[in-house]
């Protein structure tokens, strides 16, 4: 396959993108590893996305798909109740890209990272027949906070509202055409989903990110805390952006409460507590499992591999 | 396409396979993120493995692929003088696997970082058409050892004689079968380098690993540290394990200067300093570039994106 770079072309264009003066950086880009200053309690994620599976050229940018999984691996961290300091991404590219898309993917990641704080310290490249994207993400905390300690009486909350990736996806794959801010929204969230730094959930007493769909997590929360997660669609309902999400829903007639509790790819955290920011969903009571939400099927990620 | 395993049948089984006791581990496999004990300088690097391009499931086992994509790893965290501490793993499946054929990959990826006394602490799985492998280790060091601190009147040493896994390869590409114990390790090493881990290189004053090749690393190293590498082919020649090498070269009339040269994927440490381990094979001196050594062809790594 002929190429149109050489592999010196594009670290030299990644080491450029990526140039830092942060003073956390001893030894950046260049060397056999970076070298960073660490901290006593530290947190280590990594998420892979794939070509056609994860995401897809024909409806996202190359700056989006930078942004997106750089925010799914910042979500990971902030659902330890860390902060992200440091990412390394691994890239697997077909030949076929332009250089200037490969630059995209890599501003896209840095605009990610500049947004949480935290610096791109290193990378590979290898050759594939598909682009594979892997990024690790290392924060830290002074008190991590898990899945398994939500306390019965804590409040359920949600960083913002889910189900706009869904509904995006959904307006994707059945080719719909809706010209409003809410499908907008909706097709910008599932290209890229914004995710709020400023948010701070450091006081949760449990916590996850709900990129799998926040009735799939709130499920692993409960089995974890050994307590009954108790959703209020009532609460859910009286969200700011519920409304609007609702009217692009009847108006392609769309499931809401599948997009919102199936939909998954949201990076919306998932927190229990007592008065903490974002939306408040319902509460932890004594028990299993979960009540006060009904699926009428099953999350895709319940039963399948992706 | 049907599955045989779900995505929690392999969580299950990597989560029995990556069970630790470590101290240093405080959050493992499960939540959002692991926790661990960091350090005050850290090194991090990541590395991509392709299958069809960096592994062949007809030449390895899921075992062998598993520890190669470790070492390397591990080799780059070395090869800055710092000691791998923890590793995470993120894997694209097909679907048409086993679920032994994963849990030999990741016994594979545990036997390495348990030799290094590294700790696997997460992961990824992804579902793709290929299987792609991508790890991120995190290693701790006081003393960084760069690539671009070589000083004039250094020797230079590598930890083993560099070539066995480009005979490997030739072997296996052009179809020869040879009966002798050059040919198994030549095999052996294509398939999985062997890294001394007990090798101490952190008195070097400059070190890489040689992954791309011994002359592209060598030429990196001398135009970072602005010095001339001099090989000595004597010594090269006089390495315990040349005669061997060199008699597996001449039995299917391969080069045995190009593999120990420009083969890669050894997963060596070249380093320069006073009195190191391993095999001495130059001396850097005033100047530029590489002295004492020819090669008939570039390196592939030169030219192609691998």
């Amino acid at each position: 396959m002929a190429m149109g770079f050489s592999e010196a072309d594009v670290i030299s264009v990644l080491q450029k993108v990526f140039a830092t003066n942060d003073s956390r950086v001893m030894v950046g880009i260049g060397d056999d590893a970076a070298v960073i200053q660490g901290a006593q309690q530290q947190v280590i994620t990594t998420d892979m996305a794939v070509q056609g599976v994860h995401f897809n050229l024909d409806w996202s940018s190359a700056f989006d798909i930078g942004r997106k999984i750089t925010a799914a691996n910042i979500a990971d961290v902030m659902a330890m109740g860390a902060s992200c300091e440091y990412l390394v991404a691994a890239v697997s590219l077909t030949g076929e890209e332009d250089i200037a898309w490969i630059e995209n993917l890599a501003r896209g990641m840095k605009s990610e990272a500049d947004q949480a704080g935290a610096v791109i310290v290193g990378g590979d490249i290898a050759r594939s027949s598909l682009i594979t994207i892997a990024m690790t993400a290392v924060g830290k905390t002074d008190a991590p906070v898990l899945r398994s300690t939500a306390q019965v009486e804590d409040g359920i909350y949600v960083s913002s509202l889910p189900g706009w990736s869904a509904a995006g996806l959904e307006l994707l794959t059945r080719e719909i055409s809706v010209n409003s801010e809410s499908a907008d929204k909706a097709l910008s969230e599932f290209s890229s989903p914004t995710l709020d730094y400023n948010l701070d959930f450091r006081a949760a007493h449990s916590m996850s990110d709900i990129s799998d769909s926040l009735l799939v997590q709130a499920q692993q929360m409960a089995e974890a805390s050994h307590a009954c997660f108790e959703f209020d669609t009532q609460l859910i309902a009286g969200a700011a952006e519920f409304a609007a999400l609702n009217e692009l829903a009847t108006e392609i007639n769309g499931d809401v409460w599948q997009w919102i509790l199936g939909g998954g790819e949201d990076h919306v955290l998932l927190a229990t507590g007592n008065a903490l920011p974002g939306i408040k969903i319902g509460k932890v009571i004594a028990g299993s499992g979960i009540s006060g939400v009904e699926m009428k099927k099953a999350p895709v990620s319940w039963s399948h591999f992706s």
